[in-house]
């Protein structure tokens, strides 16, 4: 029996925050109250003057991922063992199957590879293609496997991106299951034109990259998914949204009533486009993703969607490429591997900039970056909240412990850090994940193979409201 | 020591649903779980297909209130036993003092009258006038008397009407105390002149009513309070939101940022305008409140303004006056009392439209009805969950029972319903008051005078962060 | 040398009203002013009390359209014909190549049928495939043959349909050639899906129509277009916007600057979609027509659309089945022919339905049936204009003049009338086409064959702005 | 009979742009075509590569502003004259009553000290203060002095701010005598206290300016003056529209159908508020007016809205006080004289940063410059246009011209130029006011005292369709 006393700290959930210990045992907590008496053996945690919280959770990330005959510099285990010391206790990462390739060797190869994880564990699987097998495995994802979600890819023409059939087919079945549908919202074709356009006024470097990709591109694509949505009556989510017409698109369908939620990026909250402009490839590569960071104003909106309810989750899209692997597109933009790191930084960023600007209060917080994701997707309250039952994962967190981010003293294998040099106030002192303290004051116990694969149950409250309006609003035959 | 414990129903609350039994003792929650054991001498609820929520919240109610010489039917006892009946444990009434009127003395005077009260409750203080006395005033009730919020009419003009100046003045002197300023939103200089030219064209019944407080009449009241708020830096809440025009005041608002919340009653959910223009004088006048019905299209922005998060609470502003009262107005519209009940409907109206059409999931609707009310008046989690600790005001609530709505068969005193004949389908079986079974199946056991006046802290979490933008946002001096 | 002389009456124009005679000659305006002296010979018109307007212009029309071995009703005699009835003396038809066919031997067919017009003409041409001849054909066709706009389907997936790459394609040269792209903007993906899932829930009849067909899937097309072009920097005209959605669309593109037009008919402008639920099969199918007619809130918001300024022309997309053709859907909707008549009455009921209720001014209502679409289209000021040198194409309108609309009396060859029954205020006296009167006080003189082929410039003002405002915008590389 | 021609040039109208050469008389235009011929003794201006547009109408002038016992740097003559080297050929000034004040009396001043001015002028006449001799004054300058307009101050509290009751009385009493309403819209009680808030945190310098006028106070107020027009269903015409907030208010009235209008300076479209923390106290103090400056965001939107349509005028609100005036406030921001010139500029700068980027083309230019202002005035087309009949107030725009605007080298009397150092592209070449060569080429030939008051009718086409829609609307009185 092991049990953890975190003691004289205030609770911080998403509905409240009061002053309380919080005792856990064998990897789950069983009391959460004032002046808790420490088991005998217990280890006990002093948060005086600090907040405890639920572990964060990041719904958006790409360990280990197969890239151009190479993978991402974290691993599975380096990944989570990186989240770990930044507070965050979960993941939920993506199955992305070839084109043609049957969804359930993907999905097992994942899980193959997931094996080694420090922390707890989901995943998303990507519709890359369609035919009956692909249907079917979906079911046999959801009813088997815990698969509650099920990732579009809008853009990357002549690879993996879904036209608006496949869209339909695949949103259509996932209503069936009872699974949220999610996509990457840009428009491929686009995409694809201005790449070719830019290349041909000359633009072959780093800067070329949010040219091609411009906020209309993204727009338009989180407008489009989420008609199709609305069509079918099956609420929707839109991986980082990253700039005020997809995040303008999301608030406009929440108005109109329906169940549209979005994701936001660290980085997207707090780095601007002007790093694609740095005189030096290698720093201005290390940033590209997709979609791109966004002139300053796009940031504002993005932290107003939070705080007002039309965006709700924060993730990185954690997917680390090293200067050797982003000097693939040295001579051409195009070709330059998509991805950014971010999954240790995400939660003192975000508090950093959220909560001691006053954008966020520590509820609010702790609903961006933990709560809201565990109810999306199933996982709550065993994860995503502070209360008894709940898996104790948790990360107690110093509102005046500072650092300064960098890629010389971080956790993560990436070569580069988007939030390099940056200060920031507020940070874990602690992090527990299954009962256990596996990141002490900057030092990180994590150990390798321990985390969980987490089974998502299908239909969560929203699925049922949509099928009762759709029934509601539906018309009939006109006899004749 | 008196126990209940309620068996075999599902548990509801904002952020969650679950089945579980829950045990009450002494007035409190002091388990919440599966197959709890009955204590000795334990009264059993039967919950068996039914859910168990927190008692419902009206966070606007005139109990009692004078008016031209009389008072509204409906005083603090029978008020509060018809919420009872209708599964609605808690009020927050208010405090109106005449202009010139010392707040304290007429603060004493409403706690008087609402000793007879039946279930707990509290205050909004009205400010009708100002000078030095009302900003002490305000002091002391916050730091002594538990009032965290002030209520401000921009309607009823050459009575209880705010200028801007005093708004100003008060929005200001709330902030400094932690206070929630929240206002009756419609601008009474354009009342005053439509019902005047609405005379003019020969109209006097109530079908003026309306004419006369026109959608843009409240939507311009609540653009202008929400302004005075943001260049304060307060949060506001806006009471009884009729309107598109309102609503979206609100969503603006909350779009930039500003922290400003939206109340919604559930007659302005269910009920449009064309009641005024019913050839029974009768009928008619006994729908002029204000804000008014309004046409149909206003009751859906309204439904999805609660759904997706930019509307946040439901109440009634029951406010009962007999049809001999109403008559007053017999020859002029506008000189009808102003008031319609619901307190004891409100909770199975918003169920029957709300979630029996999949517009909100039972927890979306515990979050209208109850949580959010509690979280934005500092009553939570005492007030507005579920869970261990909190006040044991709870809700049994049986989906499947039904029942016609009807003044010949209402507890409240008011000679009319505005939901008369109505069928809904969703009631409460059992309602918990303090602890103790009030009402059992259609039996109402309500106690004249055992209900509490609740003190509400101040300062909730909005004020902290507001603050905080504020002095992150705050530019200097240019030294010269 | 021809003259008349219309005496007496009030000369409107798009950006004023005055009191004028008008004198023509040989088919041109020669003098607009006061007491102007009647040449020898000359026939007088007498326009006392009414207002002297430029001839109508519909830019959308499909006259002799093939369908299913068939045409429509309406030959390019009877239907220009009928317009002049109505006070409409231009129309811009549709060229429509099939899939693969030579865009140039389309267009060569349509200016063979068009021969026998009564009225002048020009052709948008359709843009229905893509390879290197469509592109070149594209070339020839603005440079040598006057057509300065395109067509493109997104709905009638396999059949005429274009993906987002053919639009991409198309754009991209329209924006070189100097052409207007436009867009018959629905999903055609959901729209398929529909169709199914209508038919799957048993609806077979014409009610279906709307329920495959609904406003999300207007907007999501309108919306798309729109970023292609605003990614590309072309104008664009979105036709037949029938619903908030896609008005919306058009006016949030315009708010960002983007040069956006919308054209409605008059059809979605006064019918609502209470049509489709008629019992009499073929009533509600002759209604049948894409986009469908909408619930009647749509109605006011194209009207607000129009008097704001996002919205800019009235047309018809008069396309005339009998009700024998429509049979062909009597066991399942999709068949039903798509197409509603409205060419000789579009005038009239925009102006007793704009002009009478206030919506829009006399000069409002000019612009819209008239001189916008003669300047977006470059046909003004010789259409579109009542001003010296102009075409003599002329309405003389009797504001006090009624007309009940039927297809008894209709001069168009359809056996069905849209706006049957209705009683309009304020029709044409008198038209005038190429200086001559064709329609006198109900007597018709249309001739067979006189109508001209009118070639329409390329590269309107808009184009000029819009690649200079590309250029300032452009960013360089970054030298590395 | 003096003649001039200008010949070669492409003329500019608000509805197309046309190769043709113009040829006047006696103060009027007798002929506008190609290849005209010279009278015998006719000037003739060589225009080849100009355009010949009509002369600006700056509807926004405070001339010789009676100040704290002195007056603005220009008078009318000297005002005048600047505007004409401009190529602004009218002004509409105000008429600025003391409370109290009668009317005619004020007007009566103003017209003798507008004597002297060098081109034609007209005034609007504000309404500070409501008695029945307002209500009967505005009745005589509407009918028989043609003043077809009225200005009222929101903000300007214990000055000459109106009140809601004197904005209603006053807006009702316009749409009696159909003049147009205007108003300066910021919220006067929201300023009192943010001058007075500013002080307290310690900024008494120029800076402090538009920390006390934040957008959010301009937006308020103009969202309420329209609602006030709403609800009265008058047009509305709100001045010098700086932020987004204002213009969106304005947008979406018009989308609702409200006949509202919008003038921006050319000020606010081109310099930020970055001025005002400008070191030297003299040069941030000059660009002290209402509403102040704004960052550049907000200038992005202004220009939007005058290319989509919802903003509709530019003018300057030319009001001059030099440093010494200036200097009045050197120790609190608030006594600092409100004013900045422009309107010898304002042409220049709204073509160089409009028409050179693309942002509008150069019909726009005419339409925001001079037609729009002139329609919605009542001038039009005497004014605003280049049309046989007009007056012969014209513009020889050479686009290739350029000069660096500063203080040295203007007319204007003023000591500062807000747009100091700024080189234009795109100048006057010639300026006819009249019929006479007014400036030619760098040459001012302004004469003293030839500008003549205009007098604009009453009742605009707006009026007309606002009052049929409220009868088409209006609802009657139900029979009991
Ligand atoms: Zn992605
Ligand atoms: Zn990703
Ligand atoms: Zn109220
Ligand atoms: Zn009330
Ligand atoms: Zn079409
Ligand atoms: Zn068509
Ligand atoms: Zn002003
Ligand atoms: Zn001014």
């Amino acid at each position: 029996m092991s049990n953890i006393l975190i003691r004289g700290g205030t609770v911080v959930n998403a509905d409240q925050a009061f002053q309380a210990d919080v005792l856990t045992q064998d990897g789950k907590i069983i009391a959460v109250g004032p002046n808790l008496q420490a088991p005998a053996g217990a280890t006990v945690v002093d948060a005086g003057g600090q907040y405890v919280m639920p572990g964060g959770i990041d719904p958006h990330t790409h360990m280990q991922l197969p890239f151009m005959g190479t993978t991402t510099m974290d691993d599975f285990y380096t990944g989570t063992a990186a989240s770990l010391a930044g507070g965050t206790t979960s993941i939920i990462d993506f199955v992305i199957p070839n084109p043609q390739q049957p969804l359930m060797e993907a999905y097992q190869t994942w899980r193959g590879w997931a094996e080694k994880s420090a922390a707890d564990y989901g995943f998303h699987v990507a519709i890359t293609w369609w035919d009956e097998s692909v249907k079917r495995d979906m079911g046999t994802l959801v009813q088997q496997e815990g698969v509650n979600s099920f990732k579009h890819f809008m853009a990357y023409k002549n690879a993996i991106m879904c036209d608006d059939e496949t869209l339909v087919n695949s949103f259509k079945r996932a209503l069936e299951l009872g699974a949220m549908p999610t996509v990457h919202a840009e428009n491929g074709e686009l995409v694809y034109l201005l790449q070719q356009e830019v290349a041909k006024r000359g633009i072959t470097g780093p800067e070329g990259h949010p040219l091609s990709r411009p906020p209309t591109v993204e727009g338009e694509a989180a407008n489009r998914a989420i008609a199709i949505a609305e069509v079918l009556n099956v609420p929707i989510y839109v991986v980082h949204v990253s700039c005020i017409e997809s995040a303008e698109a999301i608030a406009r369908a929440r108005a109109r009533g329906q169940r549209v939620y979005g994701e936001v990026l660290a980085g997207h909250l707090t780095v601007d486009d002007s790093v694609y402009r740095h005189p030096d490839f290698a720093i201005a590569a290390a940033h590209v993703m997709s979609p791109p960071f966004r002139p300053k104003a796009h940031q504002e909106a993005l932290w107003r969607g939070l705080q007002s309810g039309s965006l709700h989750t924060t993730a990185t899209d954690h997917c680390t490429f090293c200067a050797a692997q982003k000097a693939a597109g040295k001579d051409n933009f195009a070709k330059i591997p998509n991805g950014c790191g971010g999954v240790e930084e995400r939660m003192a960023v975000v508090w950093d900039e959220g909560v001691n600007t006053g954008r966020l209060t520590p509820s609010e917080f702790v609903a961006v970056t933990s709560a809201n994701t565990a109810k999306l997707f199933n996982l709550y309250p065993n994860k995503g909240s502070v209360s008894v039952g709940a898996d104790a994962d948790i990360v107690v967190w110093d509102p005046a412990g500072t650092k300064t981010l960098s890629a010389k003293t971080q956790f993560s294998k990436g070569d580069y850090n988007i939030f390099e040099g940056r200060t920031v106030t507020g940070i874990p002192s602690h992090t527990l994940s299954q009962g256990k303290l596996v990141f002490v004051q900057g030092d990180l116990r994590a150990e390798r193979g321990v985390g969980r694969y987490v089974k998502r149950p299908a239909f969560n409250a929203n699925f049922t409201a949509s099928k009762l309006r759709a029934d509601v609003m539906a018309v009939g035959a006109v006899k004749r």
